[in-house]
């Protein structure tokens, strides 16, 4: 499917009502719960969301679209999130994540982009050159796997439980080498 | 995690709420699309999703709540959905199936299940022996499993729209060999 403009927001505005119907007042067990050592609980993704919001999609959109000599991304910080919410609530999170969505779609509206300035570059610090047009699929494709990971890392708490169900739900044997 | 009836029923709970929030009044690029030939869309996940309110979970524990001398399930029709649902809107597939959970969430809680009864028996057409708790271990799982996949699955119409961010998303490339 080729990227749209219109086809990406209807994911990206989606995506708080999502995480607030998978997470919102659920239990400890299912918002604390990893995969396994130095991956993602659901609470994390929610804060790497965040992060997301503040310091990747949209600052490298502006980056790319100041149009300057040297539009390189600067590196993002994965595990941000760890330090920032330490003292958080869930839903204070979800709170957030959905008010910075909400803002960021606007600042993207109000850019009226045109299939030329999708065409802008950027330079990855590690990918090397892109353009703004993968950069926003990147966010919608970012959304939509983070979701995916809240519920396979929800489903594997339940991995023992299930029993000789085991090997009828790939959910609970996908990422055996976990990666947030 | 061990199984416990109120974190269960939380999960399932929640699910009518996170495909409504997902899918509802999506366009048909992300409803319709697929990972692959004989793949389910998140289209067809909900036609899959409504055929187990009606015809696995409850149905199965009814079997073996009933006790008798073979508590043996029927066969699992993974493909009953298609024919059935050929005429149907996603909007009236998501309201069915929030109607039917809904429902069922209200058996399941006159039932007043113990711990004994969850150490209940039946009988899987090719697992073999169950006990009541794995059964519904599996159908929290089975939800979670269905809502990764529809991320999954919507993500991956933008495969080649991320350029060169592919190997850094990973729900890209899970599942290369699709199993629906």
């Amino acid at each position: 499917m080729d990227f749209d403009l219109d086809l990406s927001t209807e994911v990206l505005r989606r995506t708080p009502a999502t995480l607030q119907a998978l997470l919102g007042g659920l239990a400890a067990e299912w918002i604390r719960g990893t995969e396994g050592p130095e991956t993602f609980s659901p609470f994390d993704v929610v804060g790497h969301m965040i992060d997301g919001e503040e310091t990747d999609w949209i600052p490298r959109a502006r980056i790319i679209l100041a149009r300057g000599p040297n539009p390189r991304f600067e590196p993002y910080d994965r595990f941000r999130h760890r330090a920032r919410n330490l003292n958080r609530s869930p839903e204070s999170l979800l709170h957030e994540f959905a008010k910075l969505r909400s803002d960021n779609l606007e600042v993207w509206r109000m850019w009226k982009l045109t299939a030329s300035d999708l065409d802008l570059p950027g330079i990855h610090p590690s990918l090397g050159p892109v353009t703004l047009r993968q950069l926003l699929a990147g966010w919608v494709v970012h959304d939509l796997g983070h979701i995916a990971q809240v519920a396979r890392v929800m489903a594997k708490q339940y991995a023992d439980a299930v029993g000789p169900w085991l090997p009828f739900m790939p959910v609970l044997t996908d990422h055996p080498v976990p990666r947030s």
